[in-house]
């Protein structure tokens, strides 16, 4: 190994782990390490540029606490993480999408045709569809979880002004596979920008604003859980998410109504919810688990 | 951008960057989103994988403080500490090595010949040679940085026991380009076990053992500055540095003699040195800046 040089490195760095390495491990390392020195070699990496890239891990991991995780932006503002649910996202099932930073657990059960709207500002929203299979089969008892940002553009867990679960909540499906709540339309945000995230996206011309959106997470039994957002086809920003998160499957398409007499019968502030108002129909398909 | 997939989402990243993004960066940035990218799909990393990898970054930022730093302790392990060190070193050159993590900067001047045993324990050793150009051409007025471990496996840095700048000297050559030093025979040590780093050691069946070593800076006007390591040929570790420091051309060979009469005139502790004493004669060759 005294000889190493830079052809021989990568291949020392795998003869250096031990046989009975856990396989999986052991390739993920080796495809790892390969990739991390063909960076390296191909860009003939600086030992400033180097000393840089440590800096800039190091105030990362600084700014990263339990309510900030710094190193999943730069996952975001990579396309990592969205790399990542495309790879695992099931061909036949709706497009999942990443979970973010703000969910939290705990969110109370919601009654089909409940309301969120609440003490909440902002234009109402109908939203309802039903739970499938690939096959086009009902799902009753599949159970979504639902969250999205205030007028403010902040979730419930970045602001203290609003209640724990404001704008979050779980619902079961009954016979009919059918989900329906009342809402506010969710705004476009920017991602934080006061950290080294914030530098990269400024170091290349980027803004840091994601589509306004509906994160929901769908499961129904001997299903394969979906992960995924809501984006509606008139948002501004729709074609240049920060964090590479819209696909096709998973835009959908505010319809404006006037009167009362087109909601859900079962919608819980029916009577007095404010005209004009916006509805959407969108339907979830899950893949077998 | 809303069609976003797996084959185009390298491209929509670099679509995202302005056109006047500095150049340096931009190549730096394509390459490492299209590493990291093939990373991701040719382990199809899975969501778990993902968040143990964000869980790793997270606990190696929050044990990395202002006297140790686990990221780097990753790039050594993962040879690319010594990778970068390769690709920029000179060919007709010294080779340089790792400058790791415990230089420090305000080392004193030691005249040629002086001693750096003073009261720490250990085998005598004395260092010489000389500074010279890749034409074999003497540098007069080359300046040495040299530090090391105690006998303790500890640098002076890492040990409240030991003075300041125990181990620790500039030398500066004279007309003649020569270097001399006493100083006690460095030990092996291992590299931190108790962090991130440690846990990769473990999982992969790795020790954390480097072969003994000196570390030694070069600088002279009108050169490229040499940061390298020096291995002695009989260490048990040679061949398996836990960081890859070790070349071929920074081997070197102690000679053990019994007789005073074998040291070099200007010795300060020439004639009081114990005996037997180990030696070492190394010459260092500058690439021009």
């Amino acid at each position: 190994m005294r000889n190493v040089d830079k052809k021989t490195i990568t291949q020392a760095f795998m003869n250096y782990c031990a046989a009975d390495t856990e396989p999986r491990l052991r390739l993920i390392l080796e495809r790892l390490v390969h990739h991390l020195h063909a960076f390296a070699k191909e860009t003939e990496l600086t030992h400033e540029e180097w000393r840089k890239g440590i800096e800039l891990l190091t105030r990362t991991g600084d700014i990263t606490d339990e309510h900030r995780n710094e190193f999943v932006l730069f996952s975001d503002l990579f396309g990592l993480s969205s790399l990542v649910d495309m790879i695992h996202s099931a061909g036949d099932a709706t497009p999942s999408s990443v979970l973010g930073p703000f969910h939290v657990l705990g969110a109370p059960l919601l009654p089909v045709g409940g309301d969120l709207i609440q003490e909440n500002e902002g234009d109402p929203l109908v939203v309802s569809g039903r739970v499938k299979n690939a096959k086009g089969q009902i799902l009753a008892g599949a159970e979504l979880e639902i969250w999205q940002t205030a007028a403010n553009a902040l979730y419930s867990s970045q602001d203290e002004n609003q209640s724990e679960y404001n704008l979050r909540a779980r619902q079961v499906v009954g016979e009919d596979g059918r989900y329906c709540f009342s809402t506010v339309r969710p705004v476009p945000y920017e991602v934080p920008t006061d950290g080294p995230g914030g530098e990269l996206l400024r170091a290349t011309g980027r803004h840091a604003w994601r589509p306004s959106h509906l994160h929901i997470i769908v499961k129904a039994d001997g299903h394969r859980s979906l992960v995924t957002e809501l984006f509606p086809d008139d948002d501004p920003y729709l074609d240049e998410d920060a964090v590479f998160g819209v696909r096709e499957g998973i835009v959908m398409h505010y319809e404006l109504h006037d009167s009362r007499d087109d909601l859900p019968d079962d919608l819980a502030i029916g009577e007095t919810i404010a005209t004009p108002y916006l509805m959407v129909d969108f339907d979830f398909v899950l893949a077998d688990a």
